[in-house]
């Protein structure tokens, strides 16, 4: 459980920017997703990595052909990102607001 | 904002709960909240009230007369409490299912 130990804001931040550029049809790097929320590298790799996959909203998948590590959300981590988008978190935590063109 | 670096599984610890004790028509004292969660007190009054009520998932309203202080979800906390209920958050978090009546 200690893995799990991580901040509210954090992940977030983290699914409503992986929500939002899954919208735009990228796949993001960690290198990217830590540049588009602004996180520290020692905070992703200290809490953050771990709580997006012991709770399952993310999966880290190593590509060593590509010498990258991407990002993707889950279909749980998508419906909480979709959440915390719906109750007006992207504006609490500073990030822009995403429309999506679906709807 | 560092009032808001509260762990997540506080937050949606806090909200089930909350949300529980609504649909049965309770109202919480923080002593009840605190019990309930299994939260400590230094942690709730360090963390975990500024950011229910920063947020703005909770209120947290004292009543001198009857010398009580209670929580209680607001609309969005509410909205919040049914999105890690939907994601299946009660499981992870070792919080027994709550069956809604209305449904």
């Amino acid at each position: 459980m200690s893995k799990r130990r991580v901040e509210l804001s954090r992940i977030a931040k983290s699914l409503l920017i992986l929500l939002k550029a899954e919208r735009e049809g990228r796949t993001l790097s960690v290198t990217e997703l830590l540049r588009e929320t602004g996180m520290p590298s020692a905070t992703f790799y200290a809490t953050v990595r771990d709580a997006l996959t012991s709770y399952g909203f993310a999966e880290v998948v190593a590509n060593p052909r590509e010498r990258v590590v991407t990002v993707k959300l889950t279909d749980r981590g998508r419906k909480l990102a979709t959440c915390f988008e719906e109750v007006g978190l992207t504006k609490d935590l500073g990030l822009e607001e995403v429309v999506e063109e679906e709807r």
